[in-house]
């Protein structure tokens, strides 16, 4: 007999979800053997996956050339359109973004990683490019503290159970500080991370609740620790951030 | 023997794909039966994609609920993040955004579509939302108009084959007023287009040049017929785009 599990899984359409997944900044055009070299199959099975992807305009042959083209943004944004916070929030995002001159961003919780759904930048800060869709380790940023925060303890203790590492040393992560630190954005209602995701920047974040009441996403400030210091952030930057928060969050009560 | 097309073709690839499109912002959460009527399959084919999509981390069920998961994200941005464009633009447009205090976009061409690729939203003038990925008829934008007018006169007759009509009032396009339209725009340099789309929405576009010369986006600013007139939209905003748009190609020669 075949197992359920197996029976129930459909490998050739998860063979062909990583065949999209094989483009990226480094990669926007493959050949047919660097497709299936990275995609770890066949040349003939690669062939079939990327003939479906272009006869649905997902991906355009150009010579011996594949790319990705636009259409394939609908398979992203199925979910961002399902999700109705990003066009709510975006802004809101804007305009606290033009009141502190600082990048503002919103992210939601998806397992131990935070995933960026909407961003305002207005100068890169980061070594690493955000977009939307761009993950980041939870514990690490502020808005991954302010979701952990918000999580019932089984949840948070998933979630964290793993064991983590600083993304900007590399050090193991003493899981008592990082409780510690959890309490305190649940007390403060917000939670800084000063450094700890990368180098020199510096972050504050608030959550924001749905109409139930529970923490659906998180908002931040990002600035780096030369620009602005702490008291500026916790004196100017923080009461701003709560203020759009609870605008978001008014907006998302009369959905 | 098999039809070397359909042989090529992996059916349930392109169907779990559909599955994916089924979630909208009027559909969240589907149910099994929601999911099999929407994709027009059998509930035991939607289960076993379901499952697929769950297993990899696409889709979460709660209860009979099922939706998608901010995973899904990460197949759109292979696109966005392989066009490396939306990451250099970005800045651009949030600067632009700032000195005109109106919304700013950039798009691209997609057969006879323009699809949003990056978007610094001021204020809502349009009744649709409007998101990376959201797709309009190319010649009723004055971004698909900068497009159109850059393609070889064969590939802009294909764009444009199809009978065309106003979004704004459904009434047909004369095709000569269209081509009028068209040269203008390649002989100005950008393009105006007064309510075509939505009555009331004023916006104008430019180009965007990729290292060869060849255009490969545009952008626009987008604004209300009734707070800028076409005398401020000529004299103020236009030579503002074209200074952006200017700040985005040089950028680009130096990736």
């Amino acid at each position: 007999m075949t197992d359920p599990d197996t029976r129930e899984f459909v490998q050739s359409f998860a063979r062909g979800l990583a065949v999209i997944r094989v483009f990226d900044a480094a990669h926007p055009e493959l050949t047919l053997s660097e497709v299936a070299a990275r995609a770890g199959m066949t040349r003939a099975a690669a062939r079939r996956f990327l003939h479906t992807l272009e006869a649905l305009g997902y991906v355009r042959q150009i010579g011996r050339g594949f790319s990705l083209t636009p259409r394939v943004l609908e398979l992203g944004f199925s979910y961002l359109s399902a999700l109705s916070l990003p066009e709510i929030a975006q802004p809101h995002l804007e305009h606290l973004s033009r009141r502190v001159d600082e990048s503002v961003s919103a992210a939601v919780l998806d397992g131990s990683d935070i995933v960026y759904i909407a961003r305002v930048p207005t100068r890169r800060i980061m070594s690493v490019g955000i977009t939307i869709g761009t993950r980041f380790p939870a514990h690490a940023t502020s808005m991954g503290r302010v979701l952990l925060a918000a999580l019932p303890a089984e949840e948070r203790d998933a979630a964290l159970a793993a064991p983590l590492t600083s993304p900007a040393t590399g050090a193991p992560v003493d899981a008592g500080s990082l409780a510690a630190a959890l309490d305190r954005a649940a007390a403060d209602g917000y939670a800084v991370v000063d450094g700890e995701l990368e180098a020199g920047v510096r972050s504050v974040a608030a959550p924001i609740r749905g109409r139930g009441g529970r923490v659906i996403a998180a908002m931040n400030v990002s600035t780096s620790t030369t620009r602005v210091t702490l008291e500026r952030l916790r004196g100017g930057i923080v009461p701003a951030l709560l203020e759009t928060a609870a605008a978001i969050e008014g907006e998302l009560r009369h959905l």
